[in-house]
């Protein structure tokens, strides 16, 4: 029995919001001093770090589990999979939904039982629950429904990646430039076909990197507003991720019994387009490799960092060839990975 | 191979807090009307209905993730497990940490993270996820445990199940009397021994359920606040568990290959008295049986309903003999089951 994605489906958010609409921001630094230069270099320079040019927002009247069911539909439809046999419905989340407004998560029920909800699944053998792993959750996600089918708890799982950060940015914080909101979702099936999940590697580090990712006050400190948002410590963690996403992509790689001449692309997690580079190109010269031509496909110019949506989303972007000069064959070796809040690490390789 | 509980804890929270304590409330119904009768009668009511005489909330300093750390040390101690031989810590929760005085839930990093980071794990290989599932949240952890440890994918697993609903109840809500704040967690692990976890199993119901319990507004319409509690509609809630979870448990004892008189104690849900001996009643009917005198352990009188944590909590008094008349004995077969938001069901048959 073989572990195969039987179909994909993303949603894009509508809303369009380019580096010149922060161009009135008052951007502060941690300790709440101002920047030292004009907004016009600070978005440049940004943009020539992250590779972002703009990203996307939910409309006002739409949530996170309304967004993941978008997503979700498309991967049902793509599949032709019947809804009243998925055995699973995973959700990889970390703020759940917090509408335009609030700055309450609302996580009761979870994201995944509302997408069932919403799907008017009526099977109550189709299990639903929401995964929070920080941005690689959908991989993680996915590990987990492999789990299930090969242990034989389950043969069809919808595992979906959906967040909303333009909900719980600081609009005083760089950052906030980098965050976006998006879903992207795949059904994953036991299969006869040859492919799908040949290996998967995770791992979480906490013992000093526990708080490269948080929830913090604003930069603005003459709000004397207790209220909380998504906050990055960015140096750290380039630095924690060159060091080990390569080496667990390196192991992932090992396990699959691939090689790396056999791998055709890398679906890497749409975190900063300079530090993307810089992993895929330490990963090729664990191997004395150098980078293949078109071998990483790419989405965060236009939609940025959409935490645990950008990898299934770009999956599903490649797959409807919606990128230019990027598609898959069947039988192409392909490497998914992604780094994030834990901070965690994980990798699958798969056979398309 | 077998999969066996070698050790659990439990953290039971400091502040008691009396249904006398409640006698100043002002407690409205969910329209905003007030209640016919005296706080008295209601809190009178309340007790003869829930069986709660009194709960525990935690101390202002301390959150969800803290007590989370301190169940688990309790767990790894009882079990003598070398914590660096961990492969998953799995934290069960619904609202993350809500620090005192706040409305937001911090979910990022994970709990599970923020506990291995407390316990000073160094292994990166230890993976921390937090699973969102209602109040059945920590027996599904289990069950996913069970699953990882099945495949292949790990040996050892952590699975803790803490919340804080002290944090997210409305004081104009006569429910608020049934919530609590606690912590559970016990060590699963591939074993040699005999007995473990004999069958498992899962429901989701969302075609009209999924709002049972949900997050909504204060019961109080004069605060004009936007602020959401945790909300439920208990007659709904009543209802759907007196018909579902009863089949649910059958349906596990059923795939265990035990028979109902082989049972020797069923650890439920800490919901409310009442509807948990509706529950047992119903199921040994199913049977043609009457109840055996002693079968149900209960906690909810003087722990309240502490969400994920009633089971794990109980389980681990009963272990160590901390209810009077309550003991479990090696060869012991014994049934966990619980429902909640999602509305979701679950049950697992263990040879103790």
């Amino acid at each position: 029995m073989n572990i195969k994605i039987t179909g994909t489906g993303s949603y894009i958010p509508n809303v369009i919001t380019k580096n010149a609409d922060f161009h009135l921001h008052e951007f502060k630094n941690l300790d709440g001093s101002d920047f030292p230069h004009s907004n016009e270099e600070t978005i440049e320079k940004f943009k020539a770090i992250t590779g972002i040019e703009e990203r996307r927002y939910i409309d006002d009247s739409l949530n996170t589990s309304d967004i993941a069911f978008l997503a979700a539909q498309k991967a049902i439809a793509s599949s032709n999979v019947d809804i009243e046999t998925l055995d699973y419905i995973i959700v990889a989340t970390n703020y759940g939904d917090v509408s335009k407004g609030s700055i309450q998560s609302d996580t009761v029920p979870s994201m995944a039982t509302r997408v069932k909800a919403k799907l008017r699944i009526k099977n109550p053998k189709c299990v639903c629950y929401d995964v929070l792993f920080g941005c690689p959750g959908w991989i993680e996600g996915m590990i987990q429904a492999q789990a299930f089918i090969k242990c034989g708890m389950a043969k069809k799982c919808l595992v979906i990646g959906a967040e909303s950060l333009s909900r719980v940015v600081d609009q005083h914080d760089r950052d906030s430039m980098i965050f976006s909101d998006g879903a992207g979702a795949a059904i994953l099936e036991a299969s006869e076909e040859t492919g799908g999940i040949l290996a998967h590697e995770t791992a979480t580090h906490s013992l000093s990197e526990s708080k490269y990712i948080y929830f913090g006050k604003s930069n603005n400190q003459e709000t004397d507003s207790d209220t909380r948002f998504i906050k990055m410590n960015g140096r750290k963690i380039y630095e924690f991720a060159l060091i080990n996403v390569p080496n667990a992509m390196k192991s992932c790689l090992e396990q699959s019994g691939k090689g790396i001449d056999d791998l055709k692309k890398v679906f890497i997690h749409q975190a900063n387009e300079k530090m993307d580079e810089a992993i895929i190109k330490r990963f090729y010269k664990l191997f004395g490799k150098k980078i293949p031509e078109g071998v990483m496909p790419m989405s965060i110019k236009e939609l940025g960092n959409s935490s645990v949506a950008t990898v299934p989303t770009l999956l599903d972007l490649v797959v409807n060839k919606k990128i230019e000069n990027q598609e898959l064959q069947k039988g192409d070796i392909i490497l998914l990975a992604s780094v994030g809040a834990g901070m965690n690490i994980n990798a699958i390789v798969y056979e398309y």
